[in-house]
């Protein structure tokens, strides 16, 4: 279609502005919080709203229960010639502390920053409500202009992400069929900057494991043992410090076999960038990578893999002293994949690792997670074009393809369970203080994000 | 003496067993648990109960109330030629799980060991009451036959020594030329087995520290910032396990320069023992020594210092996995100490040692207790020969002078603040499942305990 052709939804779009926001302050008022058992009712509200939204829009919405919060599933069927899946979800983070909130964090408003911009701010506001609704009411539009969409759309809420989405993989199991679809679309990603889209092509897969080092059958008196008896603390510590060489490799055996180097040009335009190790940690309050002393940051946190320790407890933790030599310690593990590394295959190499490192009256303990592979959608694919193209038409500015050194497990479920690619897509900005008290959305992330979607859809129907 | 001037008060012994058991058996019926203010009252009446019995033996005695517990001093002045200053305790552990204790912890009974031994069961029999008896039921004996004591003695009884003993120094520094005396005898610690009697005459020092190393100003998603953000928990394992070379050395600077190496003829006796790490560590489960590899396992756990971490912590120790990479990290880790060593000394070496293995970005931050030095009865001593020649005519076998690898911090207060060397002599054994359900004292240990205190304070009078 051309520009021309497309005004008409785009100016219904920036007509529609304030419906869009009231609709959006609707759903923001609804608390949402999916881990905390009080808010069970607000989260059925939450996917009650959202479905009745989608019914409007001319959907076939249907609220799944589950043994959690519910799933809501709404498709259009016009036989249109292709079909997008979008997810997103209607829960929220909770809200403490509470205290640090301007205003309440489910009573939204419009705020403005330091330095002008305007937003919209309440728990949700970015985090995925405000993102959610950029993609409905680009539906919207093309509804109120052409009473038709451009594409058949199956749209998968779930309300259970900011808790781990417990339910989703058995859903996505026993839906499989009805949730098939050509493409997904994911809004719950950021600009790269407040001028300059971004489009998540690759994302990190995940390992995680706990590691427990058994030493006595007992919690030891330290100055009756202290000396002689092997202090478990000193054996995973000893793990843990060899897992990494000076240079920042990780010195698991294998462990780089199957990691690809990145093509010429992705590096090129990584380089390009000039993101500078001490730019990139400053905001955290570092200055250092401790990542492989050989590489550019960016790689370090998209295309290089990790090994990093969650969680370390073991022995006596409470104010004080306790002289003690514990009978065990613990190390939360995980590792983050890319390429064609493979969980299993990692997990022996570790295991071997820490064999080799175990004293003769030791035991390693380890518990597994399922683990999940990295995702990446081939740089060649048409789709990203499709959407690159469209991004670029809006924003002005062509978007940054990149890796994501996160994991999104539905990703890697939907590619496993649906064989559909991804393409995550989202207008949140770096200073959007998400999962945090005053959360917001800038008003031009809702605005430009809807029309946003208006062209990615209408080049998406021309594929 | 002649041991023939000794028979009657050592008689009196033998024929009052049964009044002493049964004023052991009203000791351990007040439920004197230091660490539950529950229990404050039990405290006050276990206080009252001895300081009693001590004004029946013909002593001045005074509770001095605390800020927690009352301290019991009692005192003789009859002008004898020497004094003794014999501390002990009253207070008892808690008695949880209740459901492993056979009877009641505060309803004393007798019992018999599997082997046929006999034993008084419940809580406190051993720790301390039954050993703070035997010294008592000494002086009686004494007094029954000969109206005075031999040597001049001050009882210092405290009920805080289960927990931490937070007042004590206070009230010596405060109390100190009452507590003056030429010698400490404690009798809270063990015999070397069944038949051999034990002297503890030394006890290694401790220093502790609680040490974190801070990271980032907050907890990190380990996808966006894993593989360039350093980890507070991998910089603490490398401080970890750099502390200790593969041969279980400590590889602090200066670690050993004060450490001394015992006479040939103490080297001698323990090799004597043939005590092997295997068969030392066989009890709680383990088999190989950590320690340092070129030396006996006994000088491993009293003659030689020790790094040792008591406890660790940091990041998501919670259920499941939270993919962070943790702002910071606390390890909390104890020295113990020998010979010269000095705490201030052994800091300044730990935190160079720090110091040089924290990336510019992070800090290392100390929470450093005050530390003791080790404490060490000269071998030469005169009253050490007194008391093991005593030992040795009550058991009929030499007993073993022994260093403990333990630290009991009223030792060296009563060095630093009143100048005085202390005697360690008890009758506990390893089955007496101190602290534990079902804590039993051996009929022996009380009978021949209170035997052995007669001969020493008679031994002692001659010197």
């Amino acid at each position: 279609m051309a520009a021309t052709e497309l005004d008409p939804v785009l100016k219904a779009v920036d007509a529609g502005l304030d419906g869009a926001l009231a609709r959006l302050f609707d759903f923001l008022r609804i608390p949402s919080i999916s881990t905390d058992p009080a808010h069970a009712s607000a989260c059925r509200s939450a996917a009650d709203w959202v479905a009745g939204e989608l019914e409007a829009l001319g959907f076939t919405a249907v609220v799944h229960p589950t043994a959690g919060h519910p799933v809501v599933v709404a498709r259009t069927d016009t036989g249109a010639s292709r079909r997008v899946l979008f997810y997103g979800h209607y829960d929220v983070q909770p809200v403490d502390p509470l205290n640090l909130w301007e205003t309440p964090p489910f009573e939204p408003r419009l705020g403005t920053t330091p330095d002008g911009r305007r937003t919209i701010v309440g728990r949700g506001a970015c985090d995925d409500k405000g993102q959610v609704l950029t993609f409905l009411e680009a539906l919207r539009a093309f509804r109120s202009t052409r009473g038709a969409l451009p594409v058949d759309v199956t749209v998968l809420l779930e309300g259970e992400e900011e808790c781990g989405s417990p339910n989703l993989p058995g859903f996505l199991a026993a839906h499989a069929g009805e949730l098939s679809a050509d493409l997904a679309l994911v809004c719950d990603t950021g600009m790269w900057d407040q001028r300059t889209p971004s489009i998540t092509s690759s994302l990190r897969g995940i390992l995680h494991t706990e590691l427990t080092i058994e030493g006595a059958d007992r919690d030891l008196h330290s100055g009756l043992f202290g000396g002689a008896a092997r202090n478990p603390i000193h054996v995973l510590a000893t793990i843990l410090a060899d897992a990494h060489d000076a240079d920042g490799r990780v010195t698991l055996p294998g462990f780089y076999d199957d990691v690809r180097e990145p093509p010429a040009e992705v590096r090129a335009r990584w380089q390009a960038l000039g993101l500078t190790a001490e730019a990139f940690l400053k905001p955290v309050g570092l200055s250092v990578s401790a990542g492989e002393s050989d590489r550019l940051v960016i790689e370090q946190i998209q295309s290089r893999p990790t090994f990093e320790v969650n969680g370390m407890f073991g022995g006596y933790t409470g104010a004080g002293t306790k002289t003690i030599i514990p009978a065990r310690a613990t190390a939360k593990i995980s590792f983050r994949l890319v390429a064609d590394q493979d969980p299993a295959k990692l997990r022996a190499g570790f295991e071997t690792f820490v064999a080799a490192r175990v004293p003769a009256d030791c035991r390693a303990v380890f518990h597994w997670g399922e683990g999940a592979r990295a995702f990446l959608v081939p740089p060649e694919s048409p789709d990203l074009g499709h959407a690159a193209g469209a991004l670029e038409a809006e924003w002005g500015v062509a978007p940054v393809t990149i890796g994501s050194g996160g994991s999104i497990p539905v990703v890697g479920q939907f590619k496993d369970r649906l064989g559909v690619d991804t393409l995550l897509i989202g207008f949140a900005l770096d200073d959007d203080r998400v999962h945090s008290p005053n959360e917001k959305y800038d008003l031009t992330s809702f605005h430009k994000g809807t029309r946003s979607w208006v062209r990615i859809l209408d080049a998406l129907s021309h594929a």
